[in-house]
C-alpha cells in the first residue's frame, strides 16, 4: 500500500497500463495462434506441465514473497510483483516470438513459449530487487518492460554474433539481471540516505514470509534449471545436480555465516539468501555438468563467495560506489552467476580433446560474458536515467524504505 | 478459535460429525470399489496426477487462506475450511457416483472421481465466502453438504433435461456458488449490523496470508480449468488461455483500481480479488475458446466488471438489498462467471455455420443458465432458512465479525 | 535466531559443518556417478518427478513450518530445518548406496535415490520435533546424522534378518522416529522445567504459519505414501486411499476434539495435529490396502487414537515419565504408526488362505516391530547421551523454550 501522503498515481499508472494491455491484446489477436500440432503439443504437455508449474510458482510466489522481508513493503510488494510479472510475461512472449513471426507470420503460443517468457521475467524481477522500496509501481513496470526487452536483445545478439544457443543465454539471466539492477540503483542513488538504510531491519514475522518465498525458490530450483533441457536424461542430471548443489549451498552458507559472525551466531538470513547460490551457479553451467560432485563443488564455491559477499560487499558497495542494493542481488545472484560462468569455462576446457577447440571455446565464452555485461550495463544505465525523471512521481527521499515503521501497528483501510 | 463466551458446540457438532462420518464409511464400504482397470488407471494416473494435486492445493490451501484476511477468523477459518472440504468431498464422491452405482452396483474411486468431487466442494467454499465470520462450524458443514447436493442435482438436471455435458455444467460452479451464497447471507441478515461492517478492515500481516491464498489460486487456475479436458491438445489450449487471461486480469484490475480510487492509489487488495476474474470467466467458456486472444479479451472484460463491482456493488448490495457479502463473492465469482457464460454464447454463435444451429444453441445455453440460477436460488433460500434455526446456536449478533479486535494481541491457549 | 546471550557456536558449529560437507563432496566424487541408463532414467523421470517434488515440499516446507508455532523459534526453526534436511539427505544418499557400492563400486544418483534419502531425513525431522526449542543447531545436526544412520541400519537389519522389503521398512519411519525422539527428550529432561512448559502457548499469527506447514503435509501426503510404489495401479490405490483416510482423519479429529474439550469448543490445533494421523497409519499399512473403505476405517481409528493421545498423553508423559515432547510426536506419529502396523497385521491375516501362512506372517510382522523399536530406543538412548555432553554448549536451562516472550515485539537485527 502506498503511504497516505504519496503522490497520486492515477494519471501516471492507469492510462499506460490500459494502453499497454490493450496493445498487447491487439498484437496477440493479429500475430499469435495456438500451437496446432496437437500430437506434439499433447506429448510435450504431459512431460512439461509439472515443471512449468514449478517455474510459475517460483516467479509469482517465490520472488513475490522473497521481498516481503521489508516490513513496510511486504503486502504491496507481493501485489506489485504479480502485476509486474503479468505485464513482463505477456511482453516477453511477443518478443521471443518475433523470429517465428518473421518466418511464418504467426507466433505460436504453447507451454514452452510461456515458460521461456517467465524466465525472461525472472531476470527483470532480479533487477527490481536492487531498487525495492525506493520506486513506485509505474517505475517498476517501466523497468520490467525495458529489462525484458534488453535481455531478449542480448539473447538475439548472442545467437546472431556468437551462435550461442537460447538455452545457454537464458541461463545468463542472473548475471544480466544483476548488472542491470546495479546500474539502476547506482543512478537512482540520492545523497543523505545512508543513515536511513541503517533501518533496514526486519522482524521475525516478516522473516517467515520471506523464508517461505526462499523455500519455494529452493525447492523448485531443480525445475528451473531442467525445464528447458531437451532430453529426459539431461533433465535427470540437471535435477539431481541442482538438488545436491542447493543442499551443499545451504550447509556451506550456514558454516561460513557462523565463521564470519562476530558473535559466532547462526544467522538464518544468510542460510536464506546464500543457500540459493548453488542453484544459480549450477544453472549457468548446467550444460557441461556430468557428475553430481561437479555440481556439489560449484555449489560449495558459490555459497562461500555469496556469503562473504553478503557480509562485506553490500556495505562496501554503498559507501564506496554509492550503490544501494536492497536485496543484495550482487551477492545472491551476481557472484554465483559469474562463478557458474567460470565453472562452465573450466569444465568445457577440461573436457576438450585438443588445444584449438579449448581456446576457441574460451574466446567464445569470454565474448558471451562481455556482450552480456555490456548490454546489461548500457541498457541498465539508460533505464535508470529514464525512470529517474520527475514525471513518474518517484517516492520522495524521506519516504524511502522504512521511514514509517512507527505506523506499523495501525490498521489501514487499504 | 471460537471466542471464550461462544455457546458450547459439543452437542451440536460432535454427534452429527461422528454420525455422518460413520455413515460415509459404511456407504463407501458397501458401494465403492477401487477402479480395477489397472492399465487405464495407470496411464491416466501419470497424465492426471500433477493437475489433481494443483486442484487439491487450490481447494485446501487457496480457499483456506483466501479467507484469512479477517483478522479474527484467520486461524480458525483455515482449520474450518479443511474440515468442511474434507466432509464435502467425501459426500460429493458418493453423489457423483450414484449413476454409476445405479448401472453397475458400485461406485468406482479413482483420481477423476476425487477431482470432480473437489470441484463440487469448491462451489460450496465459494458460497461460504458470503457468510464467513457470521456462522459457526455446524452451520458451515450444513451449508457445504446441502450446497454440494444442490450443485450435483443441478448437474444431473442439466444433463437430463438439456443434455449438457458434466464438464460444462461443473464449470458453472462459480455462478451456482454465488447465487446460493447470496441467498444464504440475505436470509441471515440481521438488523443493526451495518455499522459493525465498517470494521471489516485488515492489517498487513493478515493481508499477506490472504495474498498467499490468492497467489496459489492464481498460479494453479490453469490446472483447474484444464483438468477435466479430455485430449492433451485441449488441455494445452486451456492452460495457455487461462494463464494469459489471468495475466490480463491482474494488469487490468490494477489499472481500473487506480482509476476508481479517489486518491489515485494502487490498492493491492483489488489486484488480489479481481486478478482472478479472468480465470473464472475463461473456465466457464473454456470449451469454445480456440485462440489466446479470445481468452485475453474475456479476461480483460471480466477484470473490468469485477473491479467496478468490487468498488461499488458490495456496499450497494448491503444498503439496498440488506445482503452482506463478506468476501465480495458477487464481484469476484458471480460477475466473471456470468460474463464467461455470455462469452461462451457469443463465441459459439460466431462459429456456427447457419442460423438454426445458432438459435438452437442459444436457447439451450439460456436455459442452462436459467435452470442453474433457479436451482441455486431456491436451494440457497431453503438452506439459509434451515441454518438460521436457533438449534444450531449461531453466533450472537454482537459477536459478528470484528467485535473483539481489541483482544487481538493477547495470547490464547486454544 | 539464537538469543543474544547464547554461547557462541563458532568453534562448535563451523568446523564440523565444513569438515562434514567437504567429506561428503569427496565421497560423492570418489564413489557416486550419474545413473547412465538414459532410457530407463528418462521414462522414470517423467513418471516420478511430480511426486518427488511433492515429497521435497513436505520435507523442506511442511516439516519446516510445522514447528513455527513456537513463537520464539519460528523463524530460526524453519532455517535450521533446511540446514538439517540438507545435511541429512546428503548423508542418507551415501548410506543407502553402500550396498550398490559394495557390488558395483559406484553409488548411482537418480531421483529415486534422492527421494529415498528424503524419506530417511523425514524420520530424523520427526525425532527432532520432540526436542525442539531445547537444543542448539550443533545438537540438531548431530541428532539428524545419527538418526539417519540408525534408521538405515534398521532397514538393513530388517532386510537381512527378516527379508523385509525396503518399501515396507521405510514406511516404519514414523514409529522409528517417535521412539528415537522420545528417548532423546527423556535423557535431555532437566528438573524444574515443568512450570516453564506451561508457557507453551502460541498466538494466532504463528498458528497460521504452522497451519500452512500442516496443510502442505496434508495435501501432499498421498505422494509421500505412493512415491515408492512400483506399478501405476498401486500408486492410484495408494493416492486415493491416503486422500480419503486424511479426509476422514480431519473430520474425526474435529469431532473428538469437541467431545473432549471441557468447554465444547472446536480447537483448530487438534484438526491440525491429528488430521494427519490417517496419512501416517495408511502409509504403514499401504501394501495390503485394497479398498478405499479399509483406508477410511484406518484413518478413523488413527484420528481417534491421536486426538485422545494429544489431549491426555502429553501431560501424562511429562509428569509420569519426565519426558517432554514439544510437538507431541507420540500422538501425531507414534500412535497412528503403531495402529497402521496393527492394521497391516490384521488385513494380511484376513487375506491369508491358511493358518500356517497367517501365523508365519504374524511372527515376521511382530519381529519387524520389535527390531525397529529395539534399534530406535537403543540408538536414541546413545544419541541422547551424546548430545547431552557439555561440549556442544546446549542452551541453558532457564533459556529453554519461551523464556524471552517479553522480547517478542522488538525488532532484532539478525
Amino acid at each position: 500500500m502506498a503511504p497516505k501522503y504519496a503522490p497520486s498515481l492515477r494519471s501516471r499508472l492507469a492510462p499506460p497500463l490500459l494502453f499497454l494491455q490493450t496493445g498487447f491484446i491487439v498484437i496477440y489477436a493479429l500475430y499469435t495462434e495456438t500451437d496446432s500440432n496437437v500430437q506434439v503439443v499433447g506429448k510435450k504437455f504431459r512431460d512439461f506441465y509439472p515443471e512449468f508449474q514449478d517455474v510459475n510458482v517460483m516467479v509469482i510466489l517465490g520472488f513475490g514473497f522473497l521481498c516481503t522481508f521489508l516490513v513496510r513493503h511486504g503486502y504491496s510488494g507481493s501485489g506489485f510483483n504479480l502485476l509486474v510479472a503479468a505485464m513482463a510475461t505477456q511482453w516477453a512472449v511477443i518478443l521471443n516470438g518475433i523470429e517465428s513471426w518473421h518466418y511464418s507470420g504467426k507466433i505460436r503460443i504453447n507451454l514452452k513459449s510461456l515458460v521461456e517468457a517467465e524466465m525472461c521475467t525472472a531476470s527483470a524481477l532480479i533487477s527490481i530487487g536492487t531498487v525495492l522500496g525506493k520506486t513506485n509501481p509505474v517505475q517498476l513496470i517501466l523497468i520490467a518492460l525495458l529489462e525484458v526487452t534488453a535481455f531478449i536483445l542480448n539473447k538475439w545478439l548472442l545467437q546472431t554474433l556468437l551462435n550461442i544457443q537460447p538455452l545457454s543465454s537464458i541461463m545468463l539471466l542472473h548475471v544480466f539481471g544483476t548488472f542491470f539492477g546495479l546500474m539502476l540503483t547506482w543512478i537512482n542513488y540520492r545523497k543523505g540516505s545512508e543513515q536511513r538504510f541503517e533501518k533496514e531491519k526486519f522482524d521475525r514475522k516478516s522473516g517467515l514470509f520471506s523464508m517461505l518465498g526462499t523455500l519455494f525458490l529452493w525447492m523448485f530450483w531443480p525445475s528451473f534449471n531442467s525445464v528447458l533441457a531437451e532430453s529426459p536424461g539431461r533433465k535427470s542430471v540437471a535435477v539431481c545436480g541442482t538438488y545436491l548443489a542447493l543442499a551443499v549451498s545451504a550447509v556451506t552458507a550456514a558454516a561460513v555465516s557462523v565463521l564470519s559472525n562476530p558473535k559466532g551466531k547462526l544467522n538464518p538470513i544468510l542460510i536464506q539468501s546464500c543457500g540459493l547460490a548453488g542453484g544459480v551457479a549450477v544453472g549457468v553451467s548446467m550444460s557441461v555438468i556430468q557428475q553430481p560432485w561437479e555440481a556439489m563443488i560449484i555449489g560449495f564455491s558459490a555459497a562461500v563467495a555469496s556469503t562473504i559477499g553478503f557480509q562485506y560487499l553490500k556495505i562496501h558497495m554503498l559507501l564506496a560506489f554509492q550503490c544501494h542494493d536492497t536485496c543484495a542481488i550482487l551477492s545472491t545472484h551476481g557472484l554465483p552467476g559469474l562463478l557458474g560462468w567460470l565453472a562452465h569455462l573450466f569444465l568445457q576446457i577440461k573436457d576438450s580433446d585438443d588445444h584449438t577447440t579449448a581456446i576457441r571455446f574460451a574466446v567464445f565464452h569470454i565474448c558471451t560474458l562481455l556482450v552480456t555485461i555490456t548490454v546489461s550495463v548500457s541498457t541498465g544505465f539508460l533505464t535508470g536515467t529514464l525512470i529517474n525523471l520527475k514525471i513518474w512521481r518517484p517516492p520522495q527521499n524521506r519516504k524511502f524504505l522504512y521511514n514509517s515503521q512507527k505506523k506499523k501497528k495501525k490498521h489501514h483501510d487499504f
